[in-house]
């Protein structure tokens, strides 16, 4: 594509660099961009700068943070012996907006996956298995992704964490909650009903 | 949503007021900024306060340049008496990329549409009459969208250069080439009919 100014150019390589933005996805938003207040722009482009200079990590669960341990740590009032394991930042806001969970979390920034030649080396398991062995956990919460590099991962951690001491659980799995019978996956149904629960009222 | 940072707080913000991005893209964005390197992700922010702050308009034809007047006004092998009339850049970059045309561009900024509000005296109209009188004009090709905004102005323009001595074209209409004409509206169909052209071989 031939761009009328080198200053769109730029841009529009540099967006399009986002998974699932294009070039003509990236060019409607400079576009955008150039019909909004300068001030407006500079702010985006400032955030994005800062975002990625300044962030942090959480020492003890890998969760960003603008401080050295992350609010989820430092609060007193959470259990901090009941530790949820996640894939990423997303899962930890996706279960935080539950507000049914009151435990840590640990962030172990991937899933096992030898298609795409990631290793359980390459993930924060290490310091997990130290976390346990400190810090008196009681339990252990896999909360994976229901895929086959979830289920792998669950699997692996569940084989390291076996020998110490700590009570291992997954997230349920099944039919979602206002989800119609007819429209369920067969795997999932069948899984909802090989790991039926008690009835409760 | 909760956020575990007020870095992640602002750059969701910023990201989100993107037409058609939400606050779970803006957060797939920022989760995949923070992978990348700090020189990448310091490129994107500075291109995108480079391109508000830098960016020109061309005096005669406003095109966006990096210059006063523009590549294609600027260039003497293109036909500076022909005048294709557009929206906005984003058709500029589309007709270039044909390779089809060789005269010069004269963008209008949008469209004439009542329900939003806009009328043609907030479009660059009056710049395009003053060309038309003092540059010798020999055409003026209305290229706008098939929509009814798009309709509208280019019957508004035909009115205002009717008196002008310019011949006035517009880019033709009917079924797209490769299309098939069991898949081609009603409209276009019939418009084709009506609109049907001597036979060339």
């Amino acid at each position: 594509m031939n761009y009328p100014s080198l200053l769109i150019e730029e841009a529009v390589n540099e967006l399009s660099k986002f998974p699932g933005i294009g070039k003509k996805s990236a060019m409607r938003m400079v576009l955008f961009l150039l019909k909004q207040k300068e001030i407006e722009v500079n702010k985006l482009g400032e955030a994005i700068i800062k975002l990625r200079t300044h962030i942090k990590y959480c020492s003890r669960c890998g969760n960003v943070s603008d401080v050295e341990t992350c609010n989820i740590c430092n609060n007193p009032k959470r259990d901090q012996h009941t530790i949820c394991v996640v894939e990423d930042l997303r899962d930890v806001i996706a279960i935080e907006n539950t507000n049914q969970f009151n435990g840590t979390y640990h962030i172990i920034g991937g899933l096992i996956s030898p298609i795409n030649g990631i290793g359980p080396g390459m993930l924060n398991i290490e310091a997990l298995i130290e976390r346990v062995k400190t810090e008196n956990t009681k339990e252990i919460i896999l909360a994976m992704s229901a895929t086959m590099e979830g289920d792998t991962t669950a699997f692996y951690l569940s084989k390291k964490l076996k020998d110490l001491r700590v009570n291992i659980s997954t997230i349920s799995r099944g039919i979602a909650i206002g989800g119609e019978l007819e429209y369920a996956d067969e795997i999932t149904l069948g899984r909802s009903i090989t790991l039926r629960v008690p009835y409760k009222n």
